[in-house]
Formats: C-alpha cells, structure tokens, sequence
C-alpha cells in the first residue's frame, strides 16, 4: 500500500516549510492543504487538538506536529534516502542543539522586529536577532553546510528563516548581508537546492503582506 | 578506556534531575559537580557558552546542553539498557511530542505558581498547571507508564516536577491529588524505582527554599 501523506500548513509558515523542504529532500509526494489560521479546519483541530497549530504531518491516517518532531520523524521512517541528522550520537545531539537554539533565540526575536513599533524593544528584538545570526555564522564556518558536507538537519531548520529576511531587513532597517556575509553565501548556497527553492515562499509576498498586517493594526 | 562522565547540575533542578534520572536508569557511574548559579564556575561557561545553564553532561571532555537532548543522547549511547525512547518512529515523535508539551506547558505556570504574588497572574498560572497534569493524565491513561510496560522518555520528563509538587501545592494552596489522582499514582510507581527516589531532590528542602527566597524578595 502506498503511504498517504498529508501536511496541513501555510505558505508563509517559517515551521510549515521546513516540513516541505525535508518532504522535498526525502523525494516524497504528498498532499499540500493551505489552513486558513483566522478559519482553522475541523482535521487541523481533530489532528493537533493541543496546540491547534500547522504544520501538521499525516502519515496513513496519524498526525504528527511540531516542525522538528516532525523532520526527525521524517528522517527516521524514510531513512534510505538523504539523510538529515548525522548518525554519530554526539554530532546528532549537536544538531539538535543549534535547532533548538534556532527556535529560541530567531523566532521571537524576529517577531520583535516585524511586530513592534519603533523603539526599544524593537531595537532589542533587532540586537538578539543578528547576534544569533553570528553565532550561527560561526558555528558554519568554513562548511557548506550545517551539516558538513552534506545538507542536514540544522540547514532545515534554519533555511526557512530566508525567505522572512528581506522582511526582517525592510521593516527593522538593517543588512543581514553587512552582518553576515558568510551566512548570506550559505544560504544562497542552499536556494540552489531545489527541496529548498520550491519550498520556500516569496520573500516579497510576505513582506507585502506584513507590511500590509502592521498598517492594518497601526504598528508604525 | 573507561567513559568520563561529568554532570555539572543543581540539586533541585528540574531539569538536571532528569538527567540523573537517565544515567541511573542506564547504571552509568559518573561524577556529579554541583555548580553555583549565583556564581558559575569556568568549566560551565566554558562547556556552556551559548546558555550558560546547568545541566551540562561533559562525556570524555565533551559536552552535551539542554536536558532532553541530553536524555536523547544518553539513550543513543548506552542503547543496550533500559531503553528510554521506543524504537517505532511513530512512539518516538509521540515521545518527543509530550515532553516538549511538559518543557512549554508545565515550566513556566508552575514558575508562575511559585513567584509571582497572590493575584490573577498567579491564578493563571495554577489554572494554566492543573490543565496540563489533566492532560498528561489523559495521555497516561491506564497504562503503569507513559512509555506503556516501561518506564521511558516522557516518565523521565515528567517525574522530576513531582519533587517541585508540594512547593507548587504549599504556596498554590491546592491539591494536585485532587485535581489528578491517578497521576500521583503514577508519580508513586515512578518513586518505586531506585533510579527516580535517588535522584530527585528532597520536597520539603525545594518547599522552604522557595519560601525563604519568596521571602527575601518580599513575594506574598
């Protein structure tokens, strides 16, 4: 029996697009549903009742949720084929700690930026933001990847965070590039996979729309 | 050569009991080092730059950060004893599912419970705490564990906040048994273990330490 594979996400989702680009890099075909947030759909709500959040994997019938529990998931049941987290237990363990990191130290400082009117705490939100952009710029190093030399579990983890920078860069006023450079050739590096290219969404459309939501709610 | 396993940790520490949890459940001797927070010795801001948090597994001079990463490592390493996360990939991001739900769901209302003064912030917080033991509860079920036969990855998760329950009861004035009977069952069964009563901090000293800093911080 052919598995079904299901993923319940939206298209500017940082989390949802790691899900794709791991889908991608694995080879595997599945159902894309866009959620409508405001609007969310009864399977969401049946599949992640805790948290009711997207992305949600279904695999034959049985919901997995948050992005990296659902990439790790990936990497363990289609294992033949690229795979994403080193097998040495101590490199595995590592991987997992700069994709935690990634999760605690981009996202919110990030939100900061797009969210918040001008001020302090927009400012602070800008500071976190590019310090942990350099600390992962030398945790790369002179590596194509995060994973070595192959593309892994860190590079999804923080690739999808891409296409949210011209974003990042038009609504707090800064460079990643200036800040940056090495990280910028990394992720350059990685858009010309195609599992990440066709995974990611249009940094312009969702600059659009932030730039759309913050006028909407009167963030200036 | 023998394994050199250090643990840099603080005797109450939710989170480094769970690693004292694990090593135990693994027989792995190892040297514990109590670190100071008010005064963090140089070994862990060296081991530890990126958070400089305790517990820190140092395995022959290297080290391992964030406690589930940590549990996730020790189950790879020491594979051939007490497995801790199920081997089906389906189990495993189950696993992983709930005791990122424990980390984001339990921490920080039961920190609520703890310090902040008598008003709603505080209510919140203990309505916010017993809802996630309800859950959790949920989940157990009727099985002896949350690994089902065996104690596993989200037992060792979880039990570490059982030391921290009549900290959260004395100054929350409520009963978690009331509220979640068969989870205290649970939490009884877990203390049967030699790994678990050994390793979990004593809950009267956690209790007056809390009041006593309360205290000194002018908390009621």
């Amino acid at each position: 029996m052919a598995d079904e594979v299901i993923l319940l996400d939206t298209d500017f989702s940082i989390f949802g697009m790691r899900v794709r680009v791991a889908l991608a890099e694995k080879g595997i075909e599945y159902e894309y549903r866009e959620e409508d947030l405001a609007n969310k759909s009864p399977l969401l709500l049946e599949m992640n009742p805790v948290h009711k959040k997207i992305p949600v994997l279904i695999h034959n019938k049985k919901p997995i949720c948050e992005s990296l529990i659902i990439v790790q998931y990936i990497d363990e049941v289609w294992k033949d084929k690229s795979p994403l987290l080193p097998s040495d237990p101590y490199q595995r363990a590592q991987s997992r700690f700069w994709a935690d990191f990634i999760d605690k130290k981009m996202y919110m400082p990030g939100r900061k930026i797009l969210w918040t009117p001008k001020g302090e705490e927009k400012e602070a939100g800008k500071k976190e933001f590019i310090e942990s952009l350099k600390l992962l710029e030398g945790v790369l190093g002179e590596k194509p990847y995060f994973g070595g030399e192959d593309f892994g579990y860190v590079d999804v983890a923080l690739i999808t965070f891409y296409s949210w920078f011209y974003a990042y860069e038009t609504i707090g006023e800064f460079s990643i590039e200036q800040h940056c450079p090495k990280l910028m050739e990394w992720a350059k590096r990685c858009m010309e996979r195609e599992s990440v290219s066709k995974s990611l969404a249009d940094p312009h459309k969702i600059c659009d729309t932030v730039l759309m939501l913050r006028k909407k709610h009167g963030v200036e």
